[in-house]
Parts: C-alpha cells; structure tokens; sequence
C-alpha cells in the first residue's frame, strides 16, 4: 500500500462517437440520448458479443485515455461545493475508468460491430469491456441521489464548460 | 489492432468480504444481498471518498485478479446453451473487470473504510474505481433481459458450481 499500485489491463475495442472534443462530450450519458456510436471490438474477440441481440441495453466500461490526472474533490457541473471525485461520475479520475448504459441498436458479430444510441465517450475511446444491462441486478429506481438529490429536485441542469458546436466532418 | 492491447491501470484499494473461494462466491450480486464486506481505500485516495454518504448504492469497478483466462462463449448458471461472454456477467472475461452495485451501510473517510452490504466479490479483489449509483442514468427497469428473460420468467435459479459451505474464520 501507500506506492502506485498497478496493473495492466487489456483493451477490447474502441468507440466511434459523433464528440471528437472534451468539451464538447455530454455530461451524462442521458444527455446524449440521441448521439448514436458505434463499439469496434477486436476481430479475435468479436465472437463475444454472440447472444447481445435482444437486449435493450448494454453497459459500456471504458478508458477515459484523455482524462488529464484527477483530483480528489472536483466541482460537479450542476454548482455547489467541490465534492469527493468517488461520489461524483467526473471523467478525470484515478483509474480513468468510465460506466455507461447505452440502448443497443444494432448488432454484427462477424464484423465487431455493436450500433448504440446515447453515447457519451469521446471517439477513439478504448473500451474495456461490455455488459448487458440486466434490471434484475442493475435496476435501483428508488436507490436516492444523495447529494444529488437537491439539484435535481431543482431542475438544475450540468453546465457544459463552452457551449456546444457540432463538429462538420 | 489484431495484437493483444493493454493499458496499465491504477488500483485504488481492496475488498474484504466473506468469499474466500471462487466456488462460494454467489453468482450475482442480487444472491449476496445480506453478504457485508468493506472496502479500504488506499490512504492517499481516501479524502476522495468524501460526499458518498446519503447515497442508498454505490458501483464498484474491480478487477478479478482470480478469473482464470476467458473463453468467447460460456456456459450460463442457469442453465442452455453457451453465450457470447459480453452477453454475460460471466468472471472470466477478457478484461477481467467486474461491475457491481452494492448497498451503502457506512463510511469511514479518514481511514478510507466503505462498509457496503451485497458484495459478491472475493476477499482481497482489487478495486479500481467507485462511482455513485444514480437512477437518474442507472436505473431502466423495462430494459429487458434478453436471453436471459425466459430463464427469469420460468424462475431457474443460478447453479452453484458446489454447494455453499460458510468458511469459518
């Protein structure tokens, strides 16, 4: 304990997303809703993703490789006090580690393709592994908000740090 | 690509549960609900913890440092035939990564302690990140099963690879 401790993880896949800029990627999975991306998974590991169709949504864990270091209190985009980064879902964090749930839209297991809608990662993001969403253990409707709640009881929506320019590509 | 990719990740602490060994940890977190463990940070990322009280569950991300390898299809619990491992929450899994959510009991922050209720971890399993548990972006119970549904409708239960005997510590 105490040192860096470390190990190395191998990588699945990447992300095609409409963001190409941090400061243009959605605070929140939920408000890139419409934002539809496409999951890239290693030809030898493509295989895997048999059995994904048929479920609504998928869990994206991801590597945020763009995360620039982190601090141990950052400031939630919705105001207020600085808050400890474990209880917030700030992209600059220790691991680099990202959590989405995105509706699945499209599947083609012999190219690695999975087709997806309500992305938030930025494209070229390392993808370390997929899920499915499964309401029987992942569905916690009434879980509470914790420090959240107030904002979102307020209607308070995430200030994006400029203001959103849709890439021409 | 078509080469093993790899990343190197930081570990920010460990788990200590009731599972000592693979074949009497549950299957699922859903069947470890009354299983309690605790989750020490390491001491230089504790304050990082700060805020997550008042939240009713939290996500870990860990690492499975015990998985054994990955096959591209694996045998479910309960029961059919095999499925692509990325339509499972299968352990072994190219990236060795596991997600759970699990129930918030209580929080040390000055010694980095998380005592949560639910885990179906191993004792000693690395962690890597923990995030809030949000029903604002985490919470789709109509998302649907899947594969799994008719499994779920018919009431099949996950078979234990062994029965379950207590360890006594």
């Amino acid at each position: 304990m105490g040192q860096d401790e470390r190990f190395e993880i191998r990588i699945i896949g990447y992300a095609r997303t409409p963001w190409r800029r941090r400061e243009d990627a959605p605070h929140q999975p939920s408000a890139a809703s419409d934002a539809a991306g496409v999951l890239e998974i290693l030809p030898e590991l493509a295989p895997g993703l048999a059995d994904l169709e048929g479920l609504g949504r998928i869990w994206i864990v991801a590597l945020l490789d763009r995360s620039s270091g982190f601090a141990l209190r950052v400031k939630p985009p919705r105001g207020g006090p600085k808050r400890g980064v474990f209880a917030t879902r700030a992209p600059n964090r220790p691991s680099q580690i990202a959590l989405s749930s995105v509706a699945l839209e499209g599947l083609d297991v012999a190219r690695g393709l999975v087709h997806v809608r309500g992305i938030d990662l930025l494209d070229g993001t390392p993808i370390l592994d997929l899920k499915p969403y499964l309401p029987i253990v992942d569905a916690w409707p009434d879980a509470g908000h914790g420090w959240l709640e107030p904002y979102l009881e307020a209607g308070v929506e995430p200030k994006l740090r400029k203001p959103y320019r849709p890439e021409r590509s």
